[in-house]
């Protein structure tokens, strides 16, 4: 029979990942697929990638609470701001997993100073490979995903400060992105004519996952820059921090590999290699690598996953399997379709 | 336990793309991978995306009828024309799937033709969505794997010719792949810089997959122009040919309806719903969609596949599942990783 | 002093591709640029290429024939439909060229069976190496520039038809553009995300520049089926036909040749080069190469240019040139930015 | 008649866009163009967008001092390593511009340092908007050209160095570049088929453009991580420094905007505006924007430009029209090729 699991939001590109993975998890069975202005269409006119399948028949249905609610566990994938309104009217019974940002912040000035507008609370903070986090998630009946941004960061960040080796105040990253990133909504910069064969900024030293980073990693302060790559999916996040003291590449990747020993999704490469996005295409998977700049003598991490896999949708299944009681890696891909 | 496998020819994309397969499989276990200019390599150094998992460090060995000889099945992802000899050695009592062009002619004069030197002769042929070829398959020990453009264009063509619908003299095809049909070895013309924001022919008029589709579909002749597309994978077909008799869209999509009924990887799309190569990557899928052009009133075809999927280890494991009495489906996705 | 010109419709790609022509070009001077919804804006906002010079600081003004009027030759780079109503409120005293297809098809019927609407009546067609077309639009005040799959198809067919080459009623063209030729509308299937990585095929069989090319070539039938591709830039189109008899590549090429014997902009290449529309990039150029088919024998002529360029901008300019009395190269490149 | 120049490596990336660039100069005559491997070959079989014009038959000659030294002005467009060898042998009456790293450091222990081997000595640099080089580019014989890398971040930071606005000894700098930045030897992770769709990190913290950077800027130590980017070309630099005192953004840019009037070629973009590299591609420019970090207070500029372009070829003609005494511009454009 399988858990009984819906998506709100189904039309977008987070959503479309989630109905892929459903389609192919062993123990998740779709119940119901929401959507705004696409709601009456079939689920592979939306997302031509499922019309090879009986589920491009599937119809996406209005986003409202009753046809979201005999599910078990409901995935909502909706544009920020707009979860914490619809998490409200769903049936305590349901567990969620809320792939927007509504409920990552626990500091409701964060909230208020980078999304605006009142704080809705926070919930479970869903990165499981962080410490404690993953039994925490295994008991919760909701939880926040983590931005892709977060994701990536947190990831090659995290331990280095658990660790003590860099200092918590002075952390540069430069971290870009693929299109997918930035959404469905037809915007004039997001053209294909627009974005193909360049490289560009946005929203410069003021991106709103920075509170979040803060939050998940302990870090003071961050400068963050979020680059619009010419790329469909993927993040590559150069984290770069003052060491706290000398510190070797050795006892970088060292710091790291004792962080993820065991960790199906989260890999430190062998010496010498170094993240390709395009090798986590699909997956599940964040690959890291570290070095010590020669000149500067800065610890650097570089940081790459799938921003619709381990950056949003992927997450999301990992805390759900976590939260059903079921596998962590249920469903989820570890090996990127490349090239 | 599963069933041993082995691959000769790892180091290459349709080699890679086999591993990450057979990773994924219930049934398959992996047994030898062998290489080349490779071999002592670790698997992840070659195909980074297979570094995120153990599998990654699998130490590619040289080829060798030994070191792939102990596999229940062995797969050949080997270039053109050397496949033959190492098939040769291979003990009997494995079955053995050839990805390569050396034994799918099963006229000797077209192998002279259009490849040169002696022809090896033919496997049954592996595109188990002809009328017959499923049970041929099954009961085959030695398979030739379709060409990726073959598979592309033949799934398109065949039902048309096979209905009577399009006259078999008079068929002209335009057909783009992405970089990795073109294979990995580091040639110029494939370097990044030249291919990226442009489109161009090659092999203009000759390419050697035109005897391997008139065999295929039954086709009389065949104008077959193959471009080189600014993306990684995938391959778009445009068949189109003189109708016999005036045929309407709804006709030419009956033909490939009924043709393609219950298939699990070959779809004929929603009226109105054209094929996007982005929709299959990663998946053993072929999306179809049919069209009748109103000045000329020739058939099209539009056909859409990953050549690195169902146009070659897709393809394979496919035929290897029917071989090995597997379900069919085993291992292998019908959603693309989109976008 | 120089020549006084002015853009309607500034703020699309072509328009912005005319702004640059014109800033480079030595005996043209803007007086005007005009837009709707963008009207207001700078025109280093609209086409940041353009924000590297003083011309980034320019004012779009609305569309209006008074803005427009005080210019020598007004480019209209509208959308389809939208250009005659404005150029019958221009002065007759200013040359007019039309980018846009209201007045390129001589039939009424033809119009109003492709385009829907009445016909507004046909200007001298604007492709100056058809013979007799140079003169001719050298002595015209309207002339309405070529489509960009019409220039591109056009130019490889044209003298393969006069010549006698090739069957007029069995012509099969596919032809791949970039998405700027789309335009500059953000609709949801020209997304980066959505366009990135795939190809498929649109209006197929069923593109209105079939009447276009039918009218310039005299084919009496034509297959056309057109791609979005991957790039920014470019149309590449493969067009073959049925030899009227047997056709040798040298027959072919020398057709070629001599129809474009002295054209600054044609290029026939060098035998066994074909061409790559990368090369073509930001220049006025149409690179040509043919071939024969091995299986068939039908005729095959690859045709390769800037969608922007000689398929839009570039083309208008050369008609300006002539209409101006100017050199016809003037302010045009024949060398693309490549790689 | 025109000023003679030769292009020493023409078979290049470099030396294409310098025969470019050359054919469209008013001034200049090529009467020599080497190459090594592709000595013998014509010009446009080497650079497929010289085939539509005359160039393109032009024939690339053995690298020789006797093939170059009748030219006025000679453009060294050699691996790094190896123009210092041909330059020793050219004729003291000719000008050279060296696009190579051979003689831009002026100490020699750095050299030995960041490039191995014995040093050859320092020429004038060749970046004429650094307070001074204008004048003493003017009036040399011998000018090393800047590195790609080298350009794009010191147009952003020494103008902030140099005003006291950031620390010299907190510089981080992470510089995407595109993929003809990395030449065209066919080297397997230059692929399209590796490099397309996904971004990826190499020679980190380790670049030998560091300390280029640090004599051309002052910096004491800088962290920079390249960056390989799916395009064919650009480079957009994120520069980030700590302030020396509490800066704002009107300050930063009050100091760029300083810098850089009167530029041709340097454009500190509109506040609100951010680089696109695509908007430079095929010109001689270079775009900045400056920002402060939010959360860190860091000094922030993003810089663009093609890497070919001010990055390479564009910066040696700038070079050579001022060593030459025609007018700076000429030849060259300030408007990118875009979308």
């Amino acid at each position: 029979m399988g858990t009984r699991v819906a998506v709100a939001g189904a039309s977008g590109y987070a959503g479309g990942e989630l109905l892929r993975l459903i389609a192919g998890h062993p123990e998740l069975q779709l119940t119901a697929a929401t959507a705004h202005q696409q709601a009456g269409a079939a689920a592979g006119q939306v997302h031509p990638q499922l019309a090879a399948t009986a589920l491009g028949e599937w119809p996406l249905v209005a986003t409202d609470p009753a046809a979201l609610g005999e599910a078990d566990l409901i995935f909502l994938a909706l544009p920020h701001g707009e979860s914490a309104a619809l998490a409200a009217r769903l049936p305590a019974s349901a567990k969620v997993v809320d792939l927007g940002a509504d409920h990552r912040l626990v500091d409701p000035a964060a909230w208020t100073e980078w999304y605006g507008g009142p704080h809705a609370g926070a919930w479970t903070y869903g990165l499981p490979e962080l410490p404690g986090h993953r039994s925490a998630i295994a008991g919760a009946d909701r939880v926040a995903a983590t931005g892709c941004y977060a994701a990536t960061v947190t990831l090659a960040l995290a331990p280095l400060l658990a660790a003590g080796l860099v200092e918590p105040a002075d952390v540069v990253v430069v971290a870009a992105s693929g299109t997918s990133g930035a959404g469905r909504a037809a915007k004039p910069h997001l053209l294909a004519s627009e974005v193909m064969g360049g490289l560009s900024p946005y929203k410069v030293g003021a991106h709103q996952h920075v509170p979040e980073i803060k939050q998940a990693t302990g870090a003071a302060s961050i400068s963050f820059t979020p680059l619009l790559a010419p790329m469909p999916r993927g993040i590559l996040a150069t984290v770069t921090a003052r060491p706290a003291r000398s510190v070797t590449v050795d006892e970088a990747r060292e710091v790291l590999d004792t962080a993820y020993q065991g960790e199906p999704f989260v890999r430190l490469l062998p010496a010498g290699q170094w993240p390709h996005t395009g090798a986590t295409l699909g997956a599940n998977t964040c690959l890291l690598q570290a070095g010590v700049d020669r000149d500067s003598g800065r610890v650097l991490v570089t940081s790459a996953l799938d921003n619709l896999g381990k950056g949003a949708a992927g997450q999301a299944v990992q805390c759900a399997n976590l939260m059903l009681g079921l596998p962590e890696t249920a469903g989820l891909a570890t090996i990127g379709v490349a090239p």
